[in-house]
């Protein structure tokens, strides 16, 4: 296949045009701090949690413009030959700060900030954007299925029902907010994810009988294997499971019907039977509500798919990337904001705390400046925790972020800060975020 | 970055399980027929359409299991060493048939039809639901856009909206559909699509005042260009516009507001000022429902972002891979299909025919055959329109779907067939399929 290994035109056309008038009148060198933020928590959710900061640090050391784009740019006459010539040459240089991948957050959370020329921080919005808005959609509701299912382990397996790359990236997000396997290969491979999964309808249908099926999985994958029994009749398929397999059986997948009624059945049936180890997984059409009306259920695990990867009715986090402040031509810092009506933002830069009493999270305390001092935590909030890290300094990413060892660090700091929500966080219900986002000025704190 | 040009893994883990038991049992070479379709019309839609073909046509080619591939698999056991020397060998030489793309599909429409042995054909279901169902669903919402906007043109810009390749495809999705351009330049790079955009809110922030914004702006891309009004007071940005670029400037944005009310009082504006011929485009969270309460307004063009890549609500189209016949030992074909609660399907291979009285949709005609002769158009109904074509033939690809050039010929494909959907079709509320989907056996046509 044409392999397209640039980055680069991940990117929406306006950004090079605004690039193309900026090198003509002498603003494109003007320092630039974006910021990338979500204005509400969509869905009702109580918390977000961040997801698809290494995958970004990824992409980004691919954001080069080789000769397949530029000709691309020229050829459709996007920007002028000078605009090609930054181009040829552009490597994002400046710094990035952000929440570590994992991490909660809420309105107004200063996500990413990124600090460059307006040239080299203006053309990454759209991967930005893409990036963190599809995984922490994935993540934020993968945590509360998480929530949901308590100890019992969730496996991702909605691969069919996103694009074909999402997939992954949904995967993966999936397991930093809590899953604990996917049945996507690639997600295996690329990000270190344990894959899980044996067989479909389509072994049994396959097969002259359902025994016949049975048998030859447990020939292959031994009697540790779990069988899905629920092609022709359940019960029949419970019992010829266990008859083929005998009581050792791993477990037996229930894919249909009213769950809760089905499962207290079949453990009944696999009780009876002798199967007392046998473990029940369902996997029909689950999302964190349905999970959690399955907690009395003799349920040992769940596998999730639509409702994960489409972020259970909310698919985008609906964040945005927005200019906060510019160096004048003096080389004065402003805040800069827009009054839309309905869009409004707030300008200046932000230093982000997570205020805590006694270990649990009380605020979201964004400390704004148009100046650029370093801001410590807040002299009055002796507990906070500073959510921001440097992810790139000077065009340079800290390599620990990226990777499967990026995506194990994230997971555990998931489960760590997590813990450090209030209980009221952790209900299903649609509601207001968990805890406030309180703004001081840099001069008052 | 490492280049993953194989689409092999992406694939659960279950179809290499399965292959590895049907290796071992003898099963693997049956030759068995699967089917893609949707068992309803997820939304409350009223049809569906069908994109995505060309790209997974592409993908099949790259479905080959290489070094790397296989290393994965050996190292993490997934398949034993039969198997692994099975896939290092693998290539897909069976036959698909299917929906072109940009053809309309309804419940149980067999969208693709693939056939080879269980061992070829089981492989490909993650990998070709994934395609189809994300590209379906984008189609599908855009076509119900297309159909408010009417003669207006529509711009996809919701990239920052979907996982960045998702994004992509998205765009293609949305063009096929009856979208007259994207913001996304790799969709215009890979796809051929027309790319549009001028400029954000950050490039009137990055400026000292309004007006030298939009004046660099009309210096670099001329006065036919669109300026977005609405950073600070909509009516000052409209004067400051027509102002620097006079009354031939080429448009207005509006991002923001109560849509319907800010286009009138811009436009009264624009006239007032002599810019009557300035377009207005509006870009503020538009759907379907929103583009249809503007039509009385005097809007010229709507770009449509995070609505039409997320499915307007329904981002996936839910539909299913399923094995609907196989040979037996014997050679003769079976018809098969689950009884799973709620999740039956219908055994035998389908022929599909769209009825038509007077140009106009009456039924989606199902001809279900076990037997494998050729099914011509029914006796009984002279003017349907068979709706399948061969996309793969003893594992070649119909080239002619693929690329940029098999995109354009989706549109087309798109807007003729859309011309024979029944009035009732294009109404936006949720309802019931346009028109039914009839079963009929093959022995009875």
């Amino acid at each position: 296949m044409t392999a397209w290994t640039s980055s680069a035109l991940h990117t929406d056309r306006y950004e090079l045009t605004m690039l193309d008038a900026a090198l003509r009148d002498g603003t494109a060198g003007r320092r630039c701090v974006f910021e990338l933020f979500g204005r509400r928590l969509p869905g009702g959710r109580r918390f977000g949690v961040v997801a698809g900061t290494g995958r970004l640090l990824m992409l980004l050391r691919d954001f080069r413009f080789g000769h397949d784009e530029l000709r691309y740019l020229r050829d459709e006459r996007v920007v002028d030959a000078e605009t090609i010539d930054f181009l040829e040459g552009y490597r994002f240089s400046g710094d990035i700060t952000g929440y570590r991948e994992g991490e909660l957050y809420f309105p107004g959370s200063p996500i990413l900030t990124v600090e460059g020329t307006f040239a080299e921080a203006v053309v990454l919005e759209t991967l930005a954007l893409s990036v963190l808005n599809h995984d922490s959609a994935v993540a934020t509701a993968a945590a509360r299925m998480s929530v949901a299912a308590g100890e019992r382990p969730l496996a991702e397996m909605g691969s069919r029902r996103a694009g074909e790359a999402s997939a992954i990236a949904a995967a993966r997000a999936a397991y930093i907010a809590g899953f604990s396997a996917t049945s996507n290969l690639e997600a295996g491979r690329r990000w270190g994810i344990p894959t899980m999964g044996t067989a479909a309808h389509a072994w049994t249908l396959l097969h002259d009988t359902e025994e016949a099926a049975f048998r030859a999985q447990v020939e292959t994958l031994g009697v540790d294997t779990t069988l899905l029994v629920d092609t022709y009749d359940i019960r029949e398929g419970v019992e010829t499971a266990v008859r083929v397999a005998g009581t050792g059986l791993g477990g037996v997948r229930i894919d249909s019907g009213d769950l809760p009624i089905v499962a207290a059945e079949v453990r009944e049936l696999l009780d009876e039977l002798g199967a007392i180890d046998t473990k029940i997984t369902v996997t029909s059409d689950l999302d964190e509500y349905a999970i959690a009306a399955l907690a009395a259920s003799p349920v040992d695990s769940y596998g999730v798919g639509t409702s994960v990867v489409t972020g259970s009715g909310t698919p985008t986090a609906g964040m945005v990337y927005k200019l906060v402040a510019r160096q004048d031509d003096d080389g004065a810092w402003i805040g800069v904001e827009k009054a839309s009506a309905d869009k409004a933002s707030r300008g200046g830069r932000k230093a982000a705390f997570r205020t805590l009493d006694e270990g649990t999270a009380t605020s979201e305390l964004i400390v704004v400046s148009d100046g650029f001092e370093q801001i410590d935590t807040p002299d009055r909030h002796p507990g906070a925790r500073a959510l921001q890290v440097p992810l790139v300094v000077n065009g340079e990413t800290d390599a620990s972020y990226e990777g499967p060892e990026g995506v194990e660090a994230a997971r555990r700091h998931h489960a760590r800060v997590r813990e450090e929500l209030p209980v009221r966080a952790l209900a299903l219900s649609r509601s207001d975020p968990a805890i406030p986002t309180v703004y001081v000025d840099a001069d008052a704190v």
